[in-house]
């Protein structure tokens, strides 16, 4: 099984390029999206604990599975630990191998980035210029990418209640060639926005967006409202606008959509690639993403990860799956095990 | 994050010697199965396509979390690939971070034949001395080690109907100690013996044992039948048996009690250590281990190995999860990747 370390990861991306990287592999999310009937759609199992949660997201087009290994644990950044990481496997269902596995914690927040952009190609106002970036957390810097690498956003205002995520953010994007501006508020960062990107890590029902925050025409791109009992958005905003999300069952249960009747109507966004939704209908309609993460998305930046590494040194082989020269010779890999026992009896 | 290779656990194996080690698995088996009601109890997620099925088995004692990858794909046999291959990881509930990956295609055979002894020893008549071993393939071996270890069956009669899979078992066992006769059919292994074990391959409603075939007082070890549609016991015999199992409804489904009515009575080995039940309850009862395998099995080995490889070189350590100086800081791992190209813009 190959195998692609967090070094692995980091080096594909320095050789790259973090922007051709986030439009080549929007552009395999975007060829999986149009594929989308073809994906097994189960629930996440997830395993709770007082401490939080671990969860495995599985799927499958029929030609390849994949899973992710994700834990959530808020108190982990007292320890000086993530409180997200995560791992993945992609493997092939003719033999059932797993083929490939990669830190996914880097990978996660590349893939939600190329899928946030994705969507915001498809139904921002094409003249969007300007992004208001709420919440300069572990994601921010991959949501700035993104929008500069598929829109060409290059005007950012952001806001973080934390001056200290604040800053690793301007440093982080020193040399981006994106024009940075620190709001004083949430308020004064959307003023005038074309698009909002809300990435708020808040594990509770927060106000991130009031109603009165939000002009006509906006794009809302609202990724950090991900699990029951976490929204970033007043209802009445989510109201008003046009909401797509990526799978309907899940994001029912954890986007901000949870806020809303169960009859409160969205739309697939694999429906707008598809040509069964216009998407967006108007200069002054509000278009909403309502992103919590889909298995999907995790098999997609692995089946990315996959072609690129091959040929490269970006990945090693771990023995990890016995090979016995007759299959059903388990045992025969463990003779000299067993011959040195014997001998020693 | 600890990784096992395949290597590792070989080589453990032969430094602890097979008997030593699945005497001391047993006992971790065994401790897992006295708190019983510690264990989350889910169904397995089977992730099916045309050739087979790739399953991932989850269970968590509140402490630590551990699942396995497994597939099954018959026709891998014909490609020199294993039709079962398997991996597993251990993780800690308190971060959610993964501690421990091992190979699980040894591990698995290890922990389903120290789970069948450390189940016969309870079941089986105490003056047991022979055993007929019907099936010959993968997990044979560790089936006939583990009897020797934990129980001191030193008489084994074996058939395969496949004479390869007889003498590649001959040649495996040549310096088990164990007095070893290849029986001409399954009705002459079983002649005489005090414990039956089968474990053959089929994928099928097989008859390998017929009611005629099974006396009175005999341990059966049904290993084979465990998934829907594989049985390897004629109806006749489970009606006769006292049937224990390790998790009632997954057996149900994928063992020989799927030929039973659905009230057809079973008692959870658990309950027998706890004292809840009192086991064999005479010289003439027929007890019957309806073996499937279940997911606190993969964590009670995953747990023993842990324990095992600390302070070893049986372990390397692998590069899976991002640790960024502040945890919050994932992109920072990424800058000299994004400076390199913000300098060659």
């Amino acid at each position: 099984m190959k195998f692609a370390s967090v070094k692995n990861v980091v080096d594909l991306i320095g050789a790259t390029g973090i922007e051709p990287l986030l439009i080549d592999l929007a552009a395999y999310l975007e060829a999986d999206f149009r594929r989308w009937a073809a994906f097994e759609k189960a629930p996440r199992y997830a395993s709770h604990s007082k401490g939080g949660v671990i969860e495995l997201m599985p799927t499958s087009d029929g030609q390849r599975f994949a899973f992710k290994y994700v834990n959530g644990h808020p108190k982990n950044f007292e320890r000086g630990l993530q409180t997200v990481a995560a791992f993945g496997v992609l493997s092939d269902v003719t033999t059932g191998y797993p083929q490939l596995m990669s830190e996914m914690t880097i990978l996660t927040a590349l893939r939600t980035a190329a899928t946030s952009a994705l969507v915001a190609r498809k139904l921002a106002r094409p003249d969007s210029q300007s992004m208001a970036l709420i919440g300069l957390g572990s994601q921010s810097e991959f949501q700035a990418y993104a929008f500069k690498a598929l829109l060409g956003i290059r005007k950012l205002r952001v806001f973080d209640i934390d001056p200290a995520a604040t800053a690793k953010f301007v440093r982080n994007m020193a040399l981006s060639g994106i024009d940075i501006e620190v709001a004083k508020s949430a308020e004064d960062a959307v003023a005038r926005a074309d698009i909002i990107t809300t990435v708020t890590a808040d594990k509770r029902q927060a106000t991130i967006l009031s109603d009165n925050m939000v002009g006509a025409g906006v794009h809302l791109n609202a990724v950090g409202g991900d699990c029951p009992g976490k929204t970033e958005l007043q209802a009445a905003i989510v109201a008003r606008a046009s909401v797509f999300v990526e799978f309907e069952p899940q994001t029912r249960i954890e986007g901000e959509i949870q806020q809303m009747p169960e009859d409160f109507a969205v739309t697939e966004f694999w429906k707008v690639l598809a040509g069964d939704h216009p998407g967006r209908q108007g200069r002054d309609e509000i278009t909403l993403f309502d992103s919590v993460g889909f298995a999907m998305e995790d098999f997609s930046v692995l089946r990315f990860i996959a072609d690129r590494i091959e040929g490269t040194a970006f990945y090693s082989d771990i023995d990890i799956i016995t090979a016995p020269a007759d299959p059903r010779d388990i045992f025969g890999l463990l003779k000299t095990a067993t011959q040195d026992q014997a001998s020693a009896a």
